[in-house]
């Protein structure tokens, strides 16, 4: 049986992980046969977004916590997951991503990535295993593995194309039912709700990235 | 196509919807042609657990706001909802519906149930229209509909059936990859994560539910 990480950001589109994005996943790495880990860093996040407004609240809250939602509180601190113990990793999108491993969503192109993120990532990409971005999470994948100059799809967003290119990554357009495949740095991409424009188109994108992720590992 | 109402009762397992029942159900719903109308009552959840310690904490967080996180943003207040508008209404799991929309999880048995749950359901049900309830809801559809004895699934938690039981309901023993149909009362129930034990044996319930939903709609 394959083990595959699964990175949270959070529990929520604003400012977390993208909550369909994420059971979609989990659901089709269990139908695929994998387990699966899902693992979040303890850290405050950037800041809470009231989902009926949109707009930013006073509140504070903690992403390893808000992502346990997600995970039915099975769930670990990122920094005590081994490299080893895993086959392959997804990152599910949603602005958490952007906002909580790394200020993409404010510096662009200059972010700083949490160093757990970072350090994981990294140590999957050396040990050639697999890794499956959803969303605008390739923009993080991106900034770290900057000098492999991997390619990855983000939709159609021109100014976080923009940047991925400005990192020495290459943007590839796809459609949000497919994927695209960077072979040589094993990353496994799809524009998800970046595109949108529903949770069954989402899916097809989703579901495809699970399987090929599954088949490299 | 038929327009499907998904009462939603806050964002997460332990004190809101269950995130992994809700997303199963959107997806099932708009794979299978119909349009959904995500809905909430505008109230304080009844409290918050953290979900990583499964510890409650001293936060108050709104069942309308914290649903919204699953719903996108794109969620209604219940009271604004017409039931001719609907050709059906479908209830995800997860303790808030036995701590939000009613104190079942408190009081069984004599539970209250929030006024516009109340409304809509009798509303539904009046209007012949299916009704599907998942994992711990058919407890409030059984409260609600206490006087026509419906039909439920619960899993095998013996005090949850016994209250059914008490209410005038009647407890309908069920695998949980299958549903029972109330065919008298139109009521189509699955006890997903009630049995478990995990997220694609729940599917399987679920998307067995959502389509007898569309089928008798």
């Amino acid at each position: 049986m394959k083990n595959v990480g699964v990175l949270l950001s959070g529990c929520g589109v604003y400012d977390g992980s993208e909550i369909h994005e994420t059971v979609i996943t989990l659901l089709t790495l269990e139908r695929n046969g994998a387990s699966t880990v899902c693992m979040a860093p303890d850290i405050a996040q950037h800041h809470v977004v009231n989902h009926f407004t949109g707009q930013p609240t006073e509140e504070s809250r903690n992403v390893l916590v808000e992502s346990a939602r997600i995970a039915r509180g099975e769930i670990t601190d990122i920094k005590h997951v081994r490299t080893a113990d895993l086959d392959a990793l997804i990152i599910p999108g949603g602005f958490g991503a952007a906002k909580n491993f790394s200020d993409f969503a404010i510096k662009g192109k200059d972010t700083e990535v949490h160093p757990e993120v970072r350090r994981l990532i990294t140590e999957i990409a050396d040990a050639k295993k697999p890794i499956g971005a959803i969303c605008i999470s390739p923009a993080v994948v991106a900034k770290i593995l900057e000098d492999r100059h991997p390619q990855v799809t983000i939709g159609n967003d021109l100014g976080t194309a923009e940047a991925i290119e400005a990192m020495g990554g290459s943007h590839t357009v796809c459609e949000v039912n497919s994927i695209h495949v960077d072979n040589e740095n094993r990353i496994v991409t799809t524009p998800a709700y970046m595109l949108g424009p529903s949770i069954s188109y989402v899916a097809e994108g989703i579901e495809k990235l699970v399987k090929k992720v599954l088949e490299m590992a």
